[in-house]
């Protein structure tokens, strides 16, 4: 049953850097390895935020999985265990939410370096709980292993009908694209925290620290919540987006997989994305061009829909803004357009902050 | 919904190390944290191989997630990535196959560090290939990460009737303890495999290094298979054990789970443990007690199972061992006795390689 015992497990000949194809190139690669799922039963493989297969009734489970790395995806001087807890699950449910579904088991395991106590560890859990009560949630099982750096592995489940599943790949030309709350926030959060923390190591204990300023956005950093009121919302209102997609790696980014899923192009207005006022402070504070942080900045755990203007009327307007619509795609290579402010229509690339990438976006 | 932002995040004062209550102490700490599931769906939570869901019609779902780390799980010098990526899937299949049910779907995520390459990634989601054919598993999603070292984590949904599912709880006083395959050969394989590394370092370009008489252990360490057959076989057969268990942390350590949770004891026979010639000479060859290797060597991915000695007649003799019997337990804290083969019978700790634990376990 197992492959043979190779001579030489890892030769060093003609290796490919991840880096050369990225970490949505490498996705692709996989995808093409493993090859379409044959079993019937899967309604949707790596394809979307989570993976969708029947369970019986016309209903469906999605399951989707999620790490948070020490020193990658936090750092855990300015990264409360309690918070590092709850945005473990957030991440997670916000990829259900991401398919209109509600989120119901999770599984939670915790890669635990030799500086981790057991106090941590118990405050990591208490933010799950939180998590829990807030989301509906419920841990199943649990894991701890040794680690390198503290780590925390989340896999959830979640459930709906089949037909209630929305994909990223249904946008349709003339569909207004919208997205929930405020964009930016979490990157200007990070890099409140990097400043503060950089200065500590330069001033030592002399350094007063002064984080009131940045109070909501390094709470969206931490802490994020995902958006399932939205989702509930919309059930109530028998809303059912054409296509979803939760903002994890920026929003330029989530912009071009549901154009490339859905075949289209989409027009997005700069005076139109709703940035909070303590996000906009932040860019002020950093001397940098707050579209960038909404564009780029990622991990805002919003969600990014398509719907034709006249359903819209049924939706809190409050809960929501629309940033921009569906268009036929001109160019395959440049789908997506961006009028900024000054009224100049600029291609957008994807470029939001892929894991593999180099350097700082640019307009 | 989040939690309040703490000042003073991760305070240093009086912080328990982990070591001090270990992996299964940790767990059960965290159970209790997290209290009993309120779900109704949800037949059994943290207390098994894997979680237990109602999914409809009398089926149930089960769940179980687990991660090899390099360095921690594995060492890159001598894991072909092919079996690592095979060892990923057969570890979590074989918690799905100790709970008596058939593995469906599967999601995979890799944390790369920078020296991983494309080829070996490709070779690891090879070794994933080989492992969904042999045992019948859809990959239905796929992720990649930056880490700081090379991780897999596997996340594997399974399916039975719940009256289908096997505890590790239901063993009766009278029922034969019985495992499958040899056990001892993973520690065996790991052990030779660790000294060819260190000669290798030692003797440099000069080193000449014979694995041959050591291909079976090597073999059953990098790329163990899971039990899968076993399960069908009962199926087929109409048996259903009492108790169920997989040998992954020890078989004396998985025989404690057992009577734990069964309130029973157990009694065991050195001249009844099923071990291989190869792993027999390995022990010889490190003049170590081969029976330290089978009841502490752990990562077997045998299954351990208890049946009364009357229903034993349906399965093929071939397939499994009688190591034992369950008994009344005499003194709850020391529930396992093991007669050596010289006759003195000697009670049995758990001792099992715990990740947190310290030093080299004795009889």
């Amino acid at each position: 049953m197992p492959p043979a015992l190779m001579e030489s497990p890892n030769p060093a000949s003609q290796q490919t850097d991840v880096s050369d194809v990225g970490e949505f190139g490498l996705i692709a690669h996989l995808r093409d390895t493993l090859g379409a799922p044959d079993d019937e039963s899967v309604v949707s493989g790596i394809a979307d935020d989570a993976a969708v297969y029947r369970v019986g009734d016309g209903r469906v489970h999605l399951l989707t999985t999620d790490q948070l790395v020490e020193g990658i995806h936090f750092d855990r001087a300015f990264m409360p265990m309690e918070h590092l807890g709850f945005k473990a699950l957030s991440v997670n449910v916000s990829d259900i939410a991401a398919m209109n579904a509600e989120p119901r088991y999770a599984v939670v395991s915790i890669g635990l370096s030799q500086q981790v106590s057991v106090e941590m560890v118990q405050q990591i859990y208490e933010g799950v709980q939180q998590a829990c009560d807030a989301y509906d949630v419920t841990v199943v099982g649990g894991d701890t292993t040794s680690n390198h750096a503290l780590s925390l592995s989340v896999t959830v489940v979640g459930e709906a009908e089949e037909t209630d599943v929305v994909y990223r790949g249904g946008a349709k030309v003339g569909d207004k694209l919208c997205v929930t709350g405020d964009i930016g926030a979490s990157y200007a959060g990070l890099k409140a925290l990097a400043r503060n923390r950089q200065r500590m190591e330069e001033q030592g204990e002399d350094f007063q620290p002064n984080l009131d300023p940045f109070s909501y956005v390094i709470r969206r950093h931490l802490a994020p919540p995902a958006q399932l009121k939205t989702v509930r919302d919309w059930a109530a209102a028998g809303v059912k987006p054409h296509a979803l997609i939760d903002i994890s790696d920026g929003l330029a980014s989530e912009i071009h997989h549901v154009c490339e899923a859905s075949g289209t192009g989409a027009q997005l207005y700069e005076p139109a994305l709703p940035i909070d006022p303590e996000t906009r402070n932040t860019a002020t504070d950093f001397g940098e061009d707050v579209s960038i942080y909404a564009l780029f900045g990622g991990e805002d755990y919003e969600l990014l829909f398509t719907l034709p203007e006249d359903e819209l009327d049924a939706l809190d307007p409050q809960s929501f803004s629309v940033i921009g619509e569906i268009t036929e795609p001109e160019d395959p290579e440049q789908p997506v357009f961006f009028q900024r402010a000054n009224g100049d229509n600029v291609p957008l690339n994807p470029g939001g902050f892929d894991h593999f990438g180099d350097g700082e976006p640019e307009l």
